[in-house]
């Protein structure tokens, strides 16, 4: 019930993501054509990192809805980012709707967010908690299943300040997806998760596409090219022969004009964006 | 991209209006099921009357989203009146998002709100506030086009202080119709408004169906028994043989499941709800 | 960093407490005057009983500064109830300013509120939530060391549906400050900690005025009498030769003019207060 | 009851205004030193400008206290801006607390801000509506004397496209000025204001300090030198033998350690910093 875009290349303006293509994520706010409940009014939040700055993200959030926010649109008009996360939210029942439960969640030089749901969460959330470290445990405000999801992420990735790999950045997703995995089966073997996951480190970027049991998970898909131009009332990624790209989305709906510019990221994969854009997708093995 | 629903009669809890039918007001703040655009995020207000303590009815009002304030499903399961009214709001492109734009607008005795819009508001406005009372000026802290009719309504019902019976009620809200019609099409010949009106002064209860131009209004219906009973999901309107009624209410959007027990208010009329709970349908003339 | 006022007697009006006094609990929310720091702007709530209705308390909170609450003015002057909890939030640094972590919280027939602050919070509190049972864990929706404190209450009230006495309601509340003053010198024998506690099952009142550690405990009043009146700009108590009261009140700063109406709470003691509005106060033994 | 802060000169970080020196803005928003009552919670706004993206300001405000706002927080150790507008507002008694009423005000390229006080604005309101043009009127999205100052002083600078030199700026300021004192005047002939102002377009700034009847002005003070460095727990602003300086501010109080970094702007008079940083004080001579 949530939706999100993920954004690495060339600097974009946050409009060019938020507003200004034809099924923007804000416009996906009110009208997610993708989902059986068409909204996402429960807050939103944007992360983008300013290198030239320091390491670590700026983050706004609030718990309105995006299409209202005059400082989401204000700020989009000004701020250019070559990596960018942007989320809207549709809380899941009895999910407080508070600034603390909206994504992404950040923590050192990390942004992170979700799209899905956990089976059980109420019944797993203390089993969880109590094997984190102080410091995850301490990271987390808020109560969603999303955040506590990152405080497991961070616990597997380590120390902030060690230099990392897409691949390790991958590692600690895929062990988080797996960790989730086997607490909600200990509470009951049918439970159904789907995880799709975006989290970067302001220097490459991995997503997932997961779910276990019955449920099916909600639509994933990555769009990359040589330019992302933002043009008139749409957007458009400019292809590109190249095996490298100049700008890659991965976004839970497609947020352009054209159906051939977006491709879906595969059940039970990941795709990983390094830090020369190069793509990979892998398949997500859990026992 | 309103909805609202009025209540008079023996006192009902809140909830029964707000949250505990099948088609609530809150229901319909995501899933209206007679707009185009079927939600109504863009905040709330409740008012309602306790004539126990005075005549002056207690308003509260929020600019977030109807479904997730856990301040009025508190509320609405411990305050019970005998007259209510209840507003979603899906706020007008441009119109800011913020509490002194929720309806219902209140002074002195009434309550006052609107589910329409008005042509060239931003164009007629200035003129429309040149011809206010300086009490009527001064009691508008937002910028919608309805709180400036509740203005127009408050200068033509005159003295709040003094007696009144249900035809004065209707007759100012009738030349407010009027005026602002007469406003809009000052600026254009062959400007639509659609006013669909409520407003009360804690005794008795107008509400109009009207729309001007080549627009049609929303839907207007109204509800008249016995007794008003919810009972399990759903609320039920008992039948009476009498003319006097025990229950009536005026909504948006039929409330709760059977269809028989909603009827249409016809449009350009308004319907009269006077303190012994005696109904009218009148036409509006407007020249 | 918090005020607060609990009231037990013939039915008030919010506003009676909130607003008309001299010295009101939303005067104290910019010009506390027994405290270092003069405001408490980070958000207030207000529980009270409807026994006419059920056992639940109706509460409402938000995260903004009491003084600026339109909502909070206009229910003030139209709900009357016999036990009233009014809080004021000024928030410990670091702690979210949310609505989730507003007092008085609630579960079941009980509000709580807290004014004081426990050392080393961030360190006890998965210990904390370890020894909780799955309700009372269940039941934190926010991160205070209040709210974690309430859920400690709970697990010793045990059933919410089980007749008690005020004396059962002391006991677990001396029992929750012993638990947290245990888990605070765990982490360090020297760990100060001040808890002004006030909690209500709608019938009977426990507060407690405790510190322990080098820290002193933020100050804490009782006023008793025949009856509160408040007339023109402030309010009195009216004095009674008999033992048993009309009303009582509990709050951190003196409401009203008159200095004799309030005596200290001694420290390290609770006051109680029975259904019959009989007063007893007992020193808090802690080995 | 405001207090701001206006910086031009070399990119700062927005954290060097409002958190990072002594008495940084924020500060003041808790610990105002020159207020009778020392607290401004009833919100806050920034603005600034990028010049490599267009002249036009990016802006974000909110209804609730600075102190507490986690995005301002994160947001002011990423914005880097040559020219940087803040504002705390301290509501006058029945102004709503809402964000349209929050400064700094936009339109095109110009930020507005005020601390100050005009009687018998309700007063005068419609008078100065009726006197605006159309685009100055329609700009109106709140309820305060201070944005209503603004709508009169978009009048007096005409065209937003306009090249303009800061002669210009302060013209239209001082006539603005004249305007509201006028206004006033014309109510009762004894009538109090006090127009602490700032005003830019993105190149030059102006600020006055004035007043008329028997109030006195809040305080103004200016710092200008080599450059303003921000180190450790204070800032500090570096002298220059130049007559044109690398950095000026203008605040209501005095945001750093020490007190000769910081001058008065004397009682009616402008100070304008012209695009060269060039500064002039000349006095305000109304008739």
């Amino acid at each position: 019930m949530c939706r999100f875009v993920a954004y690495q290349g060339h600097p974009v303006l946050l409009a060019d993501l938020l507003y200004r293509p034809r099924h923007s994520l804000v416009a996906q706010s009110s009208t997610s054509e993708e989902m059986s409940q068409p909204f996402n009014g429960d807050g939103f939040g944007v992360g983008w990192y300013s290198p030239e700055i320091d390491s670590e993200p700026c983050v706004v959030k609030a718990a309105v809805p995006a299409w209202s926010s005059t400082n989401a649109k204000s700020l989009s008009t000004k701020i250019r980012s070559g990596l960018v996360f942007a989320h809207i939210r549709g809380a899941s029942p009895g999910m407080a709707v508070q600034q603390t439960n909206c994504h992404p969640f950040s923590f050192g030089p990390f942004l992170f967010m979700h799209n899905g749901s956990v089976d059980h969460f109420a019944k797993l959330r203390r089993k969880l908690q109590q094997g984190l470290s102080d410091r995850a445990f301490e990271s987390i405000q808020g109560t969603t299943d999303s955040e506590h999801a990152f405080a497991v992420f961070l616990d597997f990735i380590g120390d902030p300040e060690a230099p990392r790999t897409v691949a390790d950045l991958r590692t600690a997703l895929v062990a988080t997806i797996a960790r989730l995995t086997e607490l909600a089966r200990a509470v009951d073997p049918s439970a159904c998760l789907y995880l799709n996951f975006a989290v970067t480190d302001g220097v490459q970027t991995v997503a997932s596409h997961y779910s276990a049991g019955t449920i099916s998970a909600a639509s994933l898909y990555y769009s990359a090219g040589a330019r992302y131009v933002v043009d008139g009332d749409d957007g458009d990624m400019l292809e590109t022969e190249a095996t490298e790209f100049g700008a890659v989305m991965v976004a839970s709906e497609s947020l352009t004009r054209r159906p051939e510019d977006w491709k879906a990221v595969p059940l039970n994969h990941t795709l990983t964006i390094d830090s020369g854009l190069r793509l990979e997708l892998n398949p997500i093995e859990i026992r």
